[in-house]
């Protein structure tokens, strides 16, 4: 796991302190809870009615609201405001709970794609905050796919090992 | 995934509410960094020369040092200090970095043990931060183990397919 920082910013041309410029600011006081919600709404609005059935399915068997839901309540958080999205469903387990999709190099674009959009039709987010966001957008997707690709390589320190391991509950 | 939140309750004792009691405070500003640094190397400290072996030796392929930084960042970025973990290894994406451990019910009772004895010998952390602490600790735990088992079940939603879906890039 050690690598996905470094493939997320080879893969998304975004280097690490700029994905994380969001950390130098509070973009929740700055832009607050609404336009969260509106960011999202609009970006699911986009997805789900998404002109390439290939990326449309991936999101066909989850809830729309939930779906918002789930991303303001986590932008929230991460962008510096309450925790929302712990206190209702735990830890990001960003990976994790990616697992269950196909996030490949072509499915970060085209999210990335109605993110920008999403972006450019929300009128109270000032360029700058755009620009943070959008970095961290890029940079997040890419460490997702890095870090769902990696699902099916050997993570486990038992595949090197000697024996000793107790691989026998793994 | 929805149930992870449930499952770490019911199988840690700890509610929701108390485990999260963490956001209700700043315990970065409360404690300070060189707390957190020292909570972890205690922590470790005891790991790193447990009498049970098959609890050690899940960490024996780690560096001790490595694992002392990852914790303590993690800590103080999750309460309420800079993001010192994000900004070095990305998000922290917490079950798929566990994944590679036999994270058991057995395991994380241990882990806890070492913490709870940790946290005892820290001298400058009062009783209710230890409280929440060792709540939040408990919680987690047991979201790391529902979140680990559960890596090897069906969370794909080709699963129960009809055929649409793209199952073909996963």
């Amino acid at each position: 796991m050690q690598n996905l920082q470094e493939k997320a910013s080879e893969w998304s041309g975004v280097e690490t302190n700029h994905a994380f410029a969001i950390d130098d600011t509070n973009l929740f006081q700055k832009l607050g809870l609404q336009t969260f919600i509106n960011l999202s709404t609009n970006f699911y609005n986009r997805v789900y009615v998404d002109d390439e059935e290939w990326f449309r399915s991936i999101f066909a068997k989850s809830d729309k609201d939930k779906a918002i839901q789930n991303q303001y309540e986590f932008l929230v958080q991460r962008m510096g405001g309450p925790p929302l999205y712990s206190q209702r469903r735990g830890h990001p387990a960003l990976i994790a709970r990616h697992r269950p999709f196909p996030v490949t190099h072509e499915a970060a674009e085209r999210w990335l794609l109605h993110m920008q959009q999403a972006l450019d039709n929300i009128s109270d987010i000032d360029h700058d905050s755009k620009i943070m966001l959008m970095n961290f957008f890029r940079h997040t997707a890419y460490f997702l796919v890095a870090g769902v690709e990696q699902k099916n390589q050997s993570l486990h320190p038992c595949k090197d090992a000697d024996g000793r391991h107790p691989c026998k509950n793994f």
